[in-house]
Formats: C-alpha cells, structure tokens, sequence
C-alpha cells in the first residue's frame, strides 16, 4: 500500500501540534432496559456524558468500540432519543487541525459543521443483517457518525486502515466490528485477512479496534474458537483496543511476547449482574506523540453505583 | 397575536423578490411493501423523485402533508433508506432569500447548510404516541426536517403559525398533524380550537396543512364525526392544503360558501387497490405571489401503474 500523500518536511515539530487527542469508549448499549422507570435513562445518560466529556477536552475525535445500541432494531423511542444526543453534541463550529486519508470523515462535508467527530465500529448487539448489511449505525452514518470496519466477506477480507496525520504524528487506524468469533477466529488462523499498511508502516502509530470476545469463556464448552486469542493479531499493531468486554481497565496492557498494548474500556451501563460489571467505569484519553501514548483514565459520574458481594446462607 | 417584526417598506417589489415557490407533496408512505421484491421500493423512489424535482425547480421549501411513513415503527431498513435519500437531497449550498418568523428552522442553523429545506406534519399512519409524545418523523427533526403541527391537549388547543416573509408575499403557514377524526372533529365543533393570527393578517395569505378525512365514508356506518367538515375551518383561510386522502387532485377547489380553496396532493403511492389510486399521482407546485395563488400540477414518474375497471363476469 503505497501512501495517498507526501508528508511535507516542514511540518511543525511543536509538541502541541504533534500530538493527537483521542477519547475511548465502547459499549454503550444505547436503549438497555428502556422501559424500565428506574433504569431506563441509565444508557442515555451515560453516552450523553462521554460525548460532553469528549467536547470539554476539546479532543480531536471519538473512538466508540461498537455496541452503541443494545437491540439489534432499536425502538424509535431509543432512535430519536439518540438522534437528539448526537445533534445536541456533535455540531458545533471546531477547526480540526488533523487530516484524514482513506475515509471522508464528517467534518470534510462542507454542509455540516461538526464539532466532535466520532469514530464508531459496530458491536453483535447492533452488526450489519439482511439483504443490504444495514446497521442500525447505518442511521447516523455520513451525518453525526462516521462508520467503518463494516466487513462483507466474512471468510476472507482485505483492511484498509483509516491514516490520521496531525504534525508529525502518524495513526493508522485499522476497525474490524463484530464478526462471530469462531468467523473471525477461523479466518485470522487460516491467514485470510489482509492487513494493508503504509509502506514506512513503522513510523506510523497502528491502532486495531475489535469488538469480540477477548477470553474463552468457561460457558462455551468444548469449542476454543469462540474468543479471539491476542496471538492472531499482528505484531506490527502498537495498540489494541478491545470493545465487547464490559470490565473497565484504567490500564492498557502490554503483551509481552507480541510487543502490543490491549485497552479494554468496557461498558457505559451494567448490563450484567456479575462481579467485573460492579467496578468503577470510565473511558480513556488516548494521547499519542509520534510513536509514544498514554492512556489517561477518566471516571463517568453518571453510572449506577452496582455492589456485587457474596453473601452467606 | 402581534408580529414579531415590522415590515420593512423599502422591500423590493419585483415580482420575482416576492414571489413564493412551494413544492406540496404528501402521504410518501415510505416503507410501504417493503418486502416486496417487486414494489419494495415504490414509495422510496416517488419520494426521491418529489425531493429530486422540488430541488430542480429551486424551491423556496416542500411541505408535506403527513404519513411520510407508512409503518407507525418504520424497520430500520426503511430508516437508514429515508435516511440515505435525505442527506443526499436537503443537504448543500443555497441562498435562501426569504424570512421565517415563530419557528426555528433547520436552515437557519449555523452549522447546517441546507438546500432544500422540508416542512412536515404528521399523519395516521406516523403520528406521536407514548409517554414522550414521539414520532417517526422526530428521527430526522431539527436536521433534515423541520417538523410542525404536533399537539399535546386533543381536547383544547392553540395554533400558532409559522409565519414566512419574501418581498411583499406574507405567509401564515398553520398545521394540525393527525388527530382521531373525532377529537378533531369535536375540538372544532366545540370552538375550543384557538387560531391566533397576525392582528393585520388579511394581509397574510393563510394556509392550514392538515391530515384528515376529507368525506364522510359510508364505511363509517352512524358516526357522523370520522371526518373534517370544511364548514368547521375558519373563513380566514385562503388554501386549505388536505392530506391524508390518497387520490390526486391536480387543481384546487374553491369552497363557494366559505371562500377558500382546498387542495388535495394526494399520495405518491398506491397503497389500496381502489379506483381513485388508479388516477395520474403527482404533486403541486404552488406559487404565491401577495394574495395571488396558483397550483401548478407536476406529475410524477416514477410510480407504478395501476389499471382499475370492472370486468363483467
């Protein structure tokens, strides 16, 4: 893959102006429990929160991990009330000092003046189905979101990489949304996917974001190919992260035999009644420098306090 | 109701400054058969058509009668499709050389450019329910829609219009989306249906857009109040614009008794295998110029056609 631009040597070296500013968050589950009179807000409440939280530190864009929506066809009360979150936060007058290679962001479309961009693969609650491949994603896609990842050949695929470039920072941002995992597992074993990369790839910053089951879970049995393992994934990645698993870890990660970082965010919103679920939740502040990051943990405020505990008979 | 503003008496009076060009399309239907594989795409095709011609006759605005969908829950399908078709035909660059007054609409936000801008009610078949009053057509309000004509107390209700300003044209435009033909019937039986107007609004042409039944069917057996009576609409009005009925009137009718004239577009889709379906579907082009109107008829392509007759045994 040879590079859509030339990089111009007189680009600014100034720390600032170098270094990209990335909110993490994933599993939002938009419309959990929507009838519930207690609970019902808690999903709405929360993403309306990373969305204003992503403003205020006026970063350059959101990540969302997939799961945006809990039901695979959200109720039009759970549409629209998306609808209004997204207009209220997403547009607004912001000059964006990154460019975009590969994918024609919102923010490019001269009719929209959009002041967060947001970057979204799909989750299993809201993937692609029937004759078109539509996601529920696909509603907001072009306007207040900008989807990718998306895959049509499931046994065999090519990734492009969407190519962020701000000063002398380089992200190659590669999304794969939700496959079922004995799909993916099997075509990443059978070497079927093609992971396309700038020629100097190694001076870019190589970001996968997931959405799968990151371990064999106890529950599946017999079958091993239903998680996929961090072994498949390839070295040249600097980061990971990791939707579908709802435990929220302020840290990323490194694997030490492949070299990469793993991030897992975790949910929004409890939506199970397990242990992992009831710890403090948050999303990330992806900062990258050239080829350096941190990952700063921010805490929602919004989530419903969850105690899980035994008790004894 | 006094206006908000005062006219400015150096307005131009060149006929074309003042000259209002309203594209009148109604009862879209959109998702109707949609799993037909032969007409699925009828009513999405006549919607695009009505956007695509109102766009090529540089409009100042199409207004729409209600029953934009034709499912109460439209599937996501038709959603992400009405979607698609949207973006691609209300979003872009257009002066828009005329005044809106007691309504905020979406071209005059900063950070939309809107080409072709839609005014909307509501019908039966997408009118609002549930605790927070919603409708389909509240996905796409505020951003490609500008939806109006939503009333919260059947039993006693004021109307305000949405008043528009080119040259020396005046428009008050008033909507009622879909009520029960009773409630409707009863609210205006029983004067407790307040119109305010303009205190000079003889200068005002005065248009109501509403979604009801037009004629008494003999369906409807003894009730005597499952339709809108014209006598019940107040003598100020100079068009009454009728949705709801599906058979396509290319000119308006003037009520003799009462003074206005009534238009009926009509659907752009056949959706009942009746005689009047059968009729040339269209839509109207209404230009007004001071107290002056006229309808002119456009037919429409793209729908299907439908041969209706009796065939002797």
């Amino acid at each position: 893959m040879s590079l859509p631009i030339t990089l111009n040597s007189s680009q600014p070296d100034g720390e600032e102006d170098s270094l990209f500013r990335i909110m993490i968050s994933s599993d939002n589950h938009l419309g959990y429990l929507e009838h519930d009179q207690i609970r019902g807000d808690d999903s709405f409440q929360s993403f309306e929160e990373v969305l204003k939280v992503a403003k205020r530190e006026k970063v350059d864009f959101l990540l969302l991990g997939g799961d945006l929506f809990h039901h695979h066809n959200p109720s039009k009360k759970t549409i629209i009330r998306a609808s209004n979150i997204l207009q209220q936060n997403v547009y607004g007058q912001k000059e964006h000092n990154f460019q975009v290679f590969c994918y024609d962001p919102n923010f490019k479309n001269e009719n929209l003046s959009i002041e967060l961009p947001i970057f979204i693969i799909h989750g299993n609650h809201d993937d692609p189905s029937g004759f078109e491949n539509f996601s529920s994603i696909d509603i907001f896609s072009g306007c207040e979101l900008n989807y990718f990842g998306k895959v049509s050949n499931y046994e065999q695929f090519s990734l492009y990489p969407i190519l962020f470039i701000k000063g002398n920072t380089k992200i190659a941002l590669y999304g794969i949304g939700n496959l079922k995992d004995e799909r993916l597992f099997l075509a990443l074993q059978n070497k079927k996917v093609d992971f396309n990369r700038p020629e100097d790839y190694s001076s870019w910053f190589n970001i996968l974001i997931i959405h799968q089951n990151r371990f064999k879970g106890h529950h599946v049995g017999k079958n091993k190919k239903n998680f996929l393992p961090e072994s498949f994934i390839p070295s040249f990645f600097d980061l990971v992260i990791w939707g579908h698993e709802h435990e929220t870890f302020t840290e990323p990660v490194k694997n030490n035999e492949i070299g990469f970082h793993v991030y897992q965010p975790g949910s929004t919103v409890v939506t199970s009644l397990i242990g992992p679920e009831a710890k403090q939740k948050g999303m990330g502040l992806l900062e990258i420098y050239k080829e350096d990051f941190r990952i700063i943990p921010l805490k929602l405020e919004t989530v419903r306090p969850f105690v899980y505990c035994n008790v004894r008979k």
